[in-house]
């Protein structure tokens, strides 16, 4: 098998994000579901869009920050996901091929605007996010570049994407053509409502061994085993994936791999600003080290910095160089 | 006459401000007028959004900057400026509006779209815009809600769209409006370049007494008059409008009311990151003061203490609570 092209190639939800400050009292106000995310009708969007604040908008959508985060540590990496052809698709469109990942989904002509996800974030930097899917929704198996995916070291898949049936379709096909093709699939859990409604789905294919890496923070582990006990669901599930990763928030994170297991305290920052990308960015941080055969440890360190850096700032992208930051840390 | 509905109405470009973080090189490289506003065709401005790295979108515009500061500070405000409806149009709509802004302008069904503001942003913190006009450059004289024009306190304009031919037609009349209801003229030369094209028309203005507030920044002042001693033009200049508020950036400001003068420093802060918006928020804080007679020396510490708010982040209008700002440094 020759070197792939891509190391990383995701497909996910492509959204711009759409932030605003706000107290504690708006999220009661607005019945939002704090530190969650909710998903949108139009009207709703439009509804919540017009009670909210001045705002600021930057790409977001949790796997292509992952891939963003993965980029611009030095990996080779391609998106997949829909996007409409409007002026909000273009920002998206930009931001993504700027640091170098190769995106060439074709824009939907008509139908969905781009999708957005209005995000509330209060004074402890926690993030409320409501997302309209938009196009995303519509992302059809036809818009697969199968020979891309077939190329990459890795796919990587973004639980969101499951929810609604034409990507859910799409990204049972790009499992099949990356399995075909000996890559490794990775998948993101996302949300706990996404395995709320999906959760037979997900364990199915963790018994037929369709997940090579899995990530998952604890709550999400929780309600795909049905344990409340940590330890128990982590031995469950790393016992039906080779590579299983769980973030807990401000507890760190921990990793099993083939038996193997490795613990990362979580990076001290001085001030958590948005904590939005925070899971994406544990995840490019882990999987930039796991890529290049990095030991298990190490790859969570990358990890917990990777997340460190992006909580610190607004925003679900780095900002600063995390390179030289891991280069620093690991030494 | 009976109390105006709004203290402040501003006519401006309606603009969708595009951040970039940049090095010095990439200033170099791409040909930037380092520092100044530069216009665009389309053509251009797509050329230099592609080579841009992943930006960050905030409303902004000189004038509605300057009047989203004064809407912060409790004053009650009115824009006219030209979007188109698109999404970008829709997102200054939303932004200007949130903060409590009247703002009806009929949006452009078709022809150009929103405008936008390609900024880059060097380590110094300066920053250095690029600007395609977009729907901007044909706000017709017929936009204008003239009884809105005549029902504030203040008009205010901005210079950048005295180029335009239209937006030129709509601005007279305007002006014409507010004398003809007695209210005053304040204008912001907003940059050199403006002067140069359209000094006669500015000098003329000035002469048959139809600008009371005048702000201008060192080097518009000496193109203005054509001296370069700072003093000599302050002298020339105030003998024919009111009020001359002059910025010098780090060298703080001066201003000239009917014959009264005082100065400001400017006001120390920890790390300039964000130069953008410096002038125009400026002009809200020393506006805030003058609309409510405050003396002149407070309405000159009112514009320094909003200028270095906007400076020391990212982005054109306030983030922080400004009041709060003033109020605890005024004591």
């Amino acid at each position: 098998m020759s070197k792939p092209r891509f190391d990383v190639i995701a497909i996910g939800n492509a959204l711009v994000d759409v932030f605003t400050s706000c107290t504690d009292e708006d999220i009661s106000r607005l019945g939002l579901n704090r530190g969650g995310m909710t998903l949108l009708d139009e009207a709703r969007a439009d509804e919540l869009y017009n009670a909210m604040g001045p705002t600021t908008e930057k790409s977001g959508g949790s796997a292509a920050n992952t891939l963003a985060g993965l980029a611009m540590l030095g990996l080779d990496c391609a998106f997949i996901g829909q996007v409409n052809d409007d002026q909000l698709g273009k920002i998206f469109t930009h931001d993504i091929r700027s640091i170098g990942i190769a995106f060439e989904t074709e824009k939907l002509a008509d139908g969905p605007e781009t999708g957005r996800c209005l995000i509330f974030v209060t004074p402890d930097g926690e993030r409320t996010m409501n997302t309209f899917l938009g196009a995303g929704q519509v992302l059809p198996a036809a818009a697969l570049d199968e020979g891309m995916i077939a190329d990459a070291a890795i796919l990587y898949l973004e639980g969101y994407l499951w929810d609604p049936e034409e990507p859910r379709r799409a990204m049972r096909r790009a499992i099949e053509v990356a399995r075909s093709a000996g890559r490794k699939v990775a998948f993101t859990a996302s949300e706990s409502f996404v395995i709320d409604r999906h959760g037979d789905d997900f364990r199915r294919m963790m018994d037929e061994g369709l997940i090579d890496i899995l990530f998952v923070n604890e709550h999400e582990l929780a309600t795909l085993t049905g344990k409340s006990d940590f330890e128990e669901s982590v031995a469950h599930v790393s016992a039906k994936v080779p590579v299983l990763v769980a973030t807990r928030s401000e507890r760190g994170a921990i990793a099993v791999a083939n038996g193997e297991r490795a613990e990362v305290a979580a990076e001290p920052i001085e001030k958590v600003v948005d904590t939005t990308g925070a899971g994406d960015q544990f995840a490019a941080g882990f999987l930039s080290g796991h890529a290049r055969g990095a030991p298990l440890e190490e790859c969570l360190k990358r990890g917990a910095i990777a997340a460190a850096e992006v909580i610190s700032h607004y925003g679900p992208r780095p900002e600063a160089d995390v390179s030289a930051m891991i280069a620093e840390k690991l030494g």
